[in-house]
């Protein structure tokens, strides 16, 4: 297998049928060893984040693929850490789709004149460019448009996409008595052209809390895949 | 007359006749002493830039009279650097919308990635929140409809007129052959609930360059106005 790309918590190669695999690693993303689903550097390591990372987003895109809504996954080895995905090209150099239930997070902090943290935001979407240099940037419909990077119809795709799949992660973790206050999503084409959700559904790239208090990844997966 | 507010490049006063007089001050916004039209500081103090801003803007207004876009002007005292106008409230605590027909500025800092310095943009319109202590971030449609600023149908009437706004500004600036790069124009409704815009037009809210070379914002008043 060729090694395509390493990123800061996976690594992708091409296996020899012409699928991607994705290796899940045990770094986090996170500032001075604190975990941060929000940053752009590995803040930590933790042994078998990997494996609980892929666990839970085998849990998640399984019934992704049970209600019949597009993504990347094949099959996974937990043991392994390896998860087999149909090979999917990105918009631009890589968008993150982010849906909000809660204020929380950079939402506040740039809305924060007319938001109070946690308040109810009712599965607010919006899009950011993947550039670390640029502190990943919002982006509107227009500007994606203008730059080339989403048609106003991939746009409306990958919202209407969003909503559902961060609905059905939500609904999931409620009965677990477990609130989703917000989610990142990515998306890429198929070979055929689809829209389908790329990468991952993890603790993550999620912020869940249980009464009032931030799950870490790990907890997440214990209490989701265990129940 | 009553002083309202007192702000950066501007005070406010209500008049006996229930109108409200802006009065422009010679204070421009910058850092350092240097002129910066995106920035939310004042920079510097120029004699006679609020005549200057209010020449160009009475300019600008009445010609957008003669097209019927509404806005808040109804006279100008040229020698007392006051304009009268419409009482008007803003949305929210204060928006900004920018149209842009150059990368330059913000955008660049934002969308480097995948666009040049200078590159030509297709008046495209972007909307940011007023509020120095966030360095005004932008926000989507989506976000000033959940945050109850803008409904969906205010947006696009705003959107329209600023296009039409900015494209009414570049065809004058194109007969003296200058470039209109970006304009930041502030939108209120009027007690009749009207969207108008208000503020101002001047060189202090907007890039315009000359053979490649920005033009300082009173040298594009003598510019405009004498010829």
């Amino acid at each position: 297998m060729k090694l395509i790309y390493s990123g800061k918590t996976k690594d992708v190669y091409q296996t020899e049928e012409g699928n991607m695999l994705l290796k899940f690693k045990d770094d986090v993303t996170g500032e001075n060893g604190v975990f941060d689903p929000g940053a752009n550097t590995v803040g930590l390591t933790m042994e078998g984040a990997g494996k609980a990372g892929l666990k839970l987003t085998t849990l998640f895109f399984q019934k992704l693929n049970k209600k019949g809504i597009p993504n990347h996954y094949i099959d996974s080895d937990i043991e392994e850490a390896t998860m087999t995905v149909i090979p999917a090209t990105q918009f631009g150099e890589g968008l993150e789709v982010i849906c909000r239930y809660k204020a929380v997070g950079s939402f506040l902090r740039r809305y924060g004149k007319y938001a109070t943290e946690g308040q109810k935001l009712d599965g607010f979407v919006e899009i950011t460019l993947k550039d670390d240099e640029r502190q990943d940037p919002p982006i509107n419909e227009d500007a994606l448009k203008m730059l080339g990077i989403l048609t106003k119809e991939e746009y409306q795709v990958i919202k209407n996409l969003t909503v559902k799949i961060a609905e059905m992660v939500k609904e999931e973790l409620i009965k677990r008595e477990i609130e989703l206050y917000d989610i990142k999503l990515e998306f890429g084409k198929d070979p055929d052209g689809n829209i389908i959700l790329i990468d991952e559904i993890s603790g993550g790239n999620m912020r869940a809390y249980k009464e009032g208090q931030y799950i870490p990844p790990m907890e997440l997966e214990r209490i989701v895949v265990s129940s």
